[in-house]
C-alpha cells in the first residue's frame, strides 16, 4: 500500500477543535451528492460501460485523444506511468498550436483512427477546433457524416452541452463524465479508463487500488496520518511556506507530476490564497532544481516519489579503469537510483527542507490508483483547512470572455 | 528579432548608484575568461569541429543521446523547437530509472546507433551507469573495444576528466565543452549543436541569431531596455514576487520552458536567495495552472512568449449547428491562438499580475538562438543584482556524497 513519512523538524499541535471542524467539513464534502471522485472506485458501471466501446472500436490502429486540461493529462499520466503494451498508436492533442497540430497528424491515417473527443461541458474552443479539423480530414477522404460514429467517440456530459446533442445526431457512442465530477478529479471516469484500456493497462486493477485506499482515508490508522499531513501543510502554508514539489523519483512518473500541477493549482488558488506546485522527477531534476530545492528560500514542502522495486533491471558490470565506472562496477541501476533517493532526502533534512516520503512498492496499476486517490483526498482537505472550494475555477472566465472578444473584432 | 516589453502597472526608478555598479559588474562577467557563453555565436570553430564528426557518421540511423540536466535539457529544447526533419531516430537517455530505460532502448538496434555521452566532468554517476549498460550492450552483439570507436562520441572538457582519458584509449571522436562554459550554458556547444545536426537543423542559424541580439544585449536602447528588465524582475523579489512563470504560447517550446527551469533555478537559488522558476506553456496551462496564476496569490511574474507566425495553419471552417462551432466557423487555428494569447494577457493585467511579453516572429533557428542567449544573459544580470554567483551549484555535493555513502554501505 501506498505510505507516506513526514520528514521534517516542523512538527504541528492542531488546535483540536479547528481541526475536528475541518475534518467534519472534508467528511461532508466527500459525502455530498455533489462530489463525486471519491465514491468514483466503486462505480463498475463506468468501466463496464467503457469496456463495451472499447470491445467496438479496439482493430483501430490508431487513437486520437482531443481534450485539453482534466481532459488530457489525466490520461497522459496513466498512459506514461503504466505503459502501452498494445499495437494501437496514440495521438494526444492537447492544444492549439498548429505546427505541433501538423507534426501529429503527418503520423496518422485517419481511416484507421479513433477520435475520442473528451469535453465536460461540450464546448471547449481547443477542443472544438482540433475536432472540427479532424472531420475536415475524414471529410476530404470521402467519409460521410453518416458513417462519422465508426471514427469517433465522445465522453462529456451525460445530459448536457454539444457535444452531447451532436451524439445524438451522428449516433456516435459516447461515454459519460458524471455530472458531479470536475475535469481535474476525472482520470477515473472513461476520460482515463477508455485510452487506458486501449494501453492495453488494468484499467480495473486502477479503480481496485483506488479504492484500497479510500476507506482508510476516511477512517483508521491512516486516516489519522492523513488528517495530519493535510495540517502540516496548511500549518506550513500559514508560516509562508506556499510551494509544493512533487518529486517522483521515477521518469514513468514524471506526468504524475504535471497532472498534481493542475489539481493543486486549480483547486487551491484562488482568493488570492493558494499554494504553488512545482513538477520534478527524480533523479534528473537533481541536475536542474535541487539546488534552489537545496539552498534557495525555505519557502518549499517537497514530496518524493520513490518506488520501492522497478520491473526491470541493469548490471553496471563494466572492466573500465576509471574511478566513476568501478565504484558502480558492483551495483544495478536501480540501486543508483535507490542511493540518489536516499542521499538527496537526508541532504534535503540535514538543510532544514520540509519532506514528505511517499513510498509505492512499484508502479503497478493498483498503486497508481492509489496515487491518484490519495492527491485528490488530500487537494480537497487542504482546501477545507485553506477555507477555499476546491471545486470551482472563476479565475478562468475573463480569459475566455477576452478571447472571445478578440474573434468578434477580427470576425 | 526577439522583443519585450513589460505589462504590469509596477514601475521602478532605479537608484542610479547601484544600477551602474550591477550594469559594470554584469559588463565585467560576460567580458571575463573564465565565463565563455556570451561569446559562444561567435565561436565558428565548434560548429565546424562538430559538423566534422556528424559527416564521418551521418549514415546512423539511431542517436542515442546520453546526458542529465544542462547536457540533455538543451539538445531536448532544441529538437522539441525546431523538429525532427531527419530520418534518425532519437533516444534521449537522461535519468537512471530501469523501466524508462528498457522501454527506451526496445526501440533501438544498437548495431545501428551512435551514442553520444555528454558531461562536463567526465564522472556524472548517472551517465557513467547509462553508458557502462550500453558498452555491455555492444559487447554482446559481439563488438570488440576496438570498434567502439565506430559507435561512440564524446562530449566533454578539452583536458580533464575521466571520458577524456577513455576517448585517447579507445579513439573515440571526442567534442569540447570549452572549460570556460557550465553544463547549464552550454547549448550552443557540440552539447546541443550535434543532435542538432542530426535531426537537420541549421546550428548556424541558431547561432547566427544569437550573435544578433549578443551586441544589442550590453549596449543601444535594447541594452537598456534588457537591463531595465532584470532590475524590474530583482525589484519585485525585494517585494517578495519570487517566483517566474515561463509560458511560450507554443507546444514546441514547451522544453524551453524546461530549460529555463534548470538556468533560472540553479542560477540564482543559493544563499536561501532566488527566484523559483515555474515552467507552463500555453494555450493548455489555461486549463491548468492559469486558475492559479489569474487568482491565487500575488507572487509571481509572468514571462508570455507569443509566436507571431505559425508556419502550419489549418482552417476551422465547419457546417455544424452549435453554437461554439458555429463561432469558429470563419478562422484559422492560429487565430483561435492569438486569441487566447490577447484574452490572457488583458486578464492578468486586468487582476493586477506582473506580466512581461516576449514576442518572436516565428520559431525559426535564429531565433531560439536569440531566445536562448537573451535568458541566459538575463539570469546572469538578475544574478549580479541578487548578488549571488550565477554559475556555481554548490548545493548538489552533500546529496551525491551521501549517495556515495549509501552504495558504499551496500557494496
Amino acid at each position: 500500500m501506498l505510505n507516506w513519512n513526514i520528514r521534517s523538524s516542523h512538527k504541528v499541535q492542531p488546535d483540536s477543535k479547528f481541526f475536528e471542524e475541518a475534518v467534519g467539513a472534508y467528511q461532508k464534502t466527500l459525502s455530498s451528492p455533489e462530489i463525486g471522485f471519491f465514491r468514483l472506485p466503486e462505480n463498475r458501471e463506468l468501466i463496464n460501460e467503457t469496456k463495451k466501446v472499447f470491445e467496438h472500436f479496439k482493430h483501430k490502429k490508431y487513437f486520437v485523444h482531443i481534450g485539453i486540461g482534466g481532459s488530457a493529462l489525466g490520461p497522459e499520466m496513466l498512459l506514461s506511468a503504466l505503459g502501452n503494451g498494445s499495437g494501437v498508436e496514440f495521438v494526444f492533442i492537447n492544444n492549439i498550436d498548429p505546427d505541433d497540430l501538423c507534426r501529429k497528424l503527418e503520423k496518422i491515417n485517419i481511416k484507421e483512427c479513433l477520435i475520442y473527443v473528451v469535453s465536460k461541458s461540450g464546448t471547449t474552443a481547443e477542443t472544438v477546433a482540433a475536432m472540427s479539423i479532424l472531420i475536415n480530414m475524414l471529410t476530404d477522404c470521402g467519409i460521410k457524416e453518416e458513417d462519422f460514429k465508426e471514427y469517433f467517440v465522445f465522453c462529456t456530459d451525460p445530459v448536457k452541452g454539444e457535444l452531447r446533442k451532436l451524439s445524438q445526431e451522428w449516433g456516435v457512442k459516447t461515454l459519460d463524465i458524471p455530472s458531479n465530477i470536475g475535469g481535474r478529479f476525472s482520470v477515473l471516469t472513461p476520460v482515463g479508463l477508455l485510452p487506458a484500456l486501449f494501453a492495453g493497462i488494468a484499467a480495473a486493477d486502477i479503480l481496485e487500488g483506488a479504492e484500497d485506499i479510500q476507506k482508510h482515508l476516511i477512517d483508521s490508522k491512516i486516516g489519522q496520518d492523513f488528517f495530519n499531513l493535510a495540517f502540516w501543510i496548511k500549518d506550513l502554508h500559514d508560516k509562508g511556506i506556499r510551494q509544493t514539489v512533487m518529486m517522483p523519483y521515477s521518469s514513468l512518473l514524471k506526468d504524475y507530476s504535471a497532472w498534481f500541477v493542475q489539481l493543486w493549482a486549480e483547486s487551491l488558488g484562488k482568493e488570492e490564497k493558494g499554494l504553488t506546485p512545482i513538477p520534478a522527477y527524480g533523479a534528473t531534476d537533481q541536475h536542474s532544481q535541487m539546488q534552489l530545492f537545496m539552498e534557495g528560500p525555505k519557502d518549499k514542502v517537497l514530496m518524493l516519489i520513490e518506488v520501492e522495486k522497478f520491473q526491470r533491471d541493469f548490471p553496471l558490470k563494466n572492466n573500465l579503469k576509471g574511478e566513476s565506472f568501478k565504484n558502480l562496477s558492483s551495483f544495478c541501476l536501480s540501486q543508483l537510483m535507490k542511493a540518489e533517493f536516499e542521499g538527496t532526502l537526508t541532504a534535503l533534512q540535514e538543510n532544514g527542507r520540509h519532506v514528505v516520503h511517499l513510498k509505492i512498492p512499484s508502479l503497478q496499476e493498483e498503486y497508481v490508483g492509489q496515487l491518484i486517490l490519495f492527491a485528490e483526498c488530500l487537494t480537497v482537505m487542504v482546501g477545507e483547512l485553506l477555507k477555499v472550494d476546491p471545486f470551482n475555477q472563476p479565475g478562468v472566465e475573463a480569459g475566455k470572455k477576452y478571447a472571445n472578444q478578440w474573434l468578434k473584432n477580427h470576425q
